[in-house]
């Protein structure tokens, strides 16, 4: 079994970087403090031994060696970056749970066949530079490295220049690594387990999604001396959407949800009517016909709620992946794990992305879930206990192990 | 006849001073850009022969001196304050009427008996600090100095330091002046004048106003795995205020307004629903139990609105003004004027507010009124014709000169 104490106290030593507003994070991709976090997680794996890789968009990737030099290394990870008020668990413990298995190899002086490699990829959150999961999404070949370093965030800079700036911009040519398999684990971010009971969640499959960037298009005019009859509101657009959007997830229940999280409204004066308001749609469920379903209705319905009330409408995707299956073998290994180490368990559908959903593409892959107080995610107050992440990094450490042989 | 290309020039030189992006002006209040628009006028203005006074909120008084020393000044003047994205002629064309007012006395030699005081108000569009009319709000009593020096922009930064950092604190206590009467030359802002095919509006009345600004609070959670039953998305609270607010306006035509022109979302990213959302509704209307029946309706209905979607509702006055009658002398010497000079004209409601509206309360007011194309304004887009303009500060002049006696 994985030392419970030693990944809390890294957790919390990793939590110290990028503090948020109310005992979270703000550690927010190619910021100043996720350089700092990144240098923490480099040392640590310095300490254990392992000897770090850099690809050219800044994913990190710690290598222990293995007995045979001919097999294909393990791949262990998640993320290190952080909503703007995001908790401290989120991407952080299913990479730091990584770094606790190598070095409970390390007091075990267990040496695996295969290669273990712990990994931290940039940009998963996708708040600063959309879509989520940037970095292991250009790794798996959905996007180009130059589409990817020529996003831009709310202020302008470019994704590539960002990374260079904070001197995380490796050599190595991203993706050019063939894994054996990967193992994520994370937080569940959604209320299941916590409410079943269950210490694990058996990740067999995850939730598609779409962010679709609408622009609704007014006149901008004085609030007071624009009769009713001549106004061009594009925040009726916004109210008429967030409530078609709603509607839509609703009435694919069960298992589809969706909701607008960005709006940004120009000019955003008290007296002026929105002559602009640029928002994104965030539309989910795990089966793939029904998203595509979902989509289509909201792409039909939205321009006609639109012209209605005499504004334009617009929209572009700007992050997508369909529901993922996770292999078998791996989903096996992880249940075997859960079992043999007496953890209650339960197979789920993983409500957010992550890393290892465009890894899943490529090679054999799944993720393990442990609990979250009251399903909340993507807030200052996430919490899990100290039980909970053992549990699950125990299960992550069986799993690993097993895959990557003695 | 004032001098209508000397008008033009003067218009389109301040307009030169924080240039927006499509044309217009952003020149916000205490600004850089403010201090650099009164700079020029306080150039013209001594060139022009006056002397200039400073209060301690910042409004500038440029006086010319009458003939007998016992009369109180007759003022007229606007604001060169823009909207972030505003026109070249809203509060422009009033404050640099009263210029051309004066260099025309100038020219022809005449002396009035009463002094001539040309204003430029401190933040009449209260974009930047609410709410608007601030500083002739405080000249008029509605607003303790202490309290508007307090008022924060988005950055948190303070009136009063923004006051001093530009240079424009003067010494003068605000609300010290006596007035004989006052008047303010502004375009209509709306499509009335245009569409009756008239150069002159008489101001008989002004609409009330009401900004109420809302904080709407649900709870942060992902977008992705928060199922749909469990979410308290504040983002929806503001799509059923949006439309709440139309239904309201809609109900008390005719003759009424209202809409969301402000609005911030915490977070504010694309898989975090939305845990706080602040906006400022404004609403509107000449009639003031109509006026106060619509906030009421809204401060009852909007509650429940929030409450049936699991969001709770809070709600502040941050700007508020009754519908304002003009003075009747005052306001028969501009329809006099305009009959006199043989410009077509009519009676209108003003749909904005004015500092003309808080002056009202204290000293004789009134305010004439030019078209303005499509009825366009708070929109870089506003314009108006030199005629336009010219009509308008031709029965300025000649009112003025009226009021102040030869
Ligand atoms: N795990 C997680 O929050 N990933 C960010 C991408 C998403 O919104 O699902
Ligand atoms: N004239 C004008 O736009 N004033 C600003 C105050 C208002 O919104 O009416």
């Amino acid at each position: 079994r994985i030392n419970p104490d030693r990944l809390w106290d890294s957790l919390m030593e990793m939590a110290k970087i990028g503090p948020g507003i109310a005992g979270g994070n703000n550690r927010q991709t190619l910021t100043d403090a996720d350089a700092e976090g990144r240098a923490l997680f480099q040392k640590w794996c310095e300490e254990a031994g392992m000897t770090m890789g850099v690809d050219e968009i800044g994913n990190m990737f710690a290598r222990r060696d293995g007995t045979d030099p001919d097999a294909l290394p393990v791949y262990v990870g998640s993320h290190l970056d952080t909503q703007p008020t995001g908790g401290k668990y989120d991407g952080v413990l299913g990479v730091l749970g990584g770094l606790e298995l190598v070095r409970t190899l390390n007091d075990l002086g267990i040496r695996t066949k295969h290669p273990i490699v712990v990994t931290n990829w940039t940009n998963e959150e996708g708040t600063r530079f959309a879509p989520a999961m940037l970095a292991s999404g250009v790794f798996a070949g959905k996007h180009t490295l130059d589409w990817a370093l020529d996003r831009v965030d709310s202020d302008g800079k470019r994704f590539g220049d960002e990374l260079e700036r904070i001197g995380w911009k490796g050599s190595e040519k991203v993706g050019d690594r063939k894994m054996h398999a990967m193992f994520e684990l994370h937080i569940e971010q959604g209320p299941i387990l916590e409410a079943e009971g269950k210490d694990i969640g058996v990740v067999t499959h995850g939730q598609g999604l779409r962010w679709i960037e609408c622009t609704v298009t007014g006149k901008e005019s004085h609030t007071g001396s624009t009769p009713m009859h001549m106004r061009k509101n594009a925040g009726r657009g916004l109210a008429l959407i967030t409530e078609l959007v709603h509607e839509i997830a609703m009435k694919n229940q069960p298992n589809a949800v969706g909701a607008i999280g960005h709006i940004d409204v120009y000019p955003n004066s008290r007296n002026i009517i929105p002559g602009k308001v640029v928002f994104t749609v965030d539309m989910r469920t795990h089966l793939l016909d029904k998203l595509n379903g979902m989509v289509d209705e909201l792409m039909e319905r939205a321009p006609e709620l639109c012209e209605e009330i005499g504004v334009a409408f617009s929209c572009e995707i700007v992050g997508q992946f369909d529901p993922p299956a996770f292999d078998e073998g791996c989903v096996k290994a992880i249940r075997d794990a859960a079992e043999r180490l007496g953890y209650s368990h339960m197979d789920i559908v993983s409500g957010a992305g992550h890393d290892a959903c465009w890894i899943n593409d490529l090679y054999p892959t799944a993720m393990i879930m442990c609990p979250c107080v009251d399903g909340l995610s993507h807030n200052e107050a996430e919490e899990i206990s100290k039980d909970w992440a053992a549990a699950g990094t125990d299960v992550l450490f069986h799993a690993v192990v097993e895959t990557a042989g003695i």
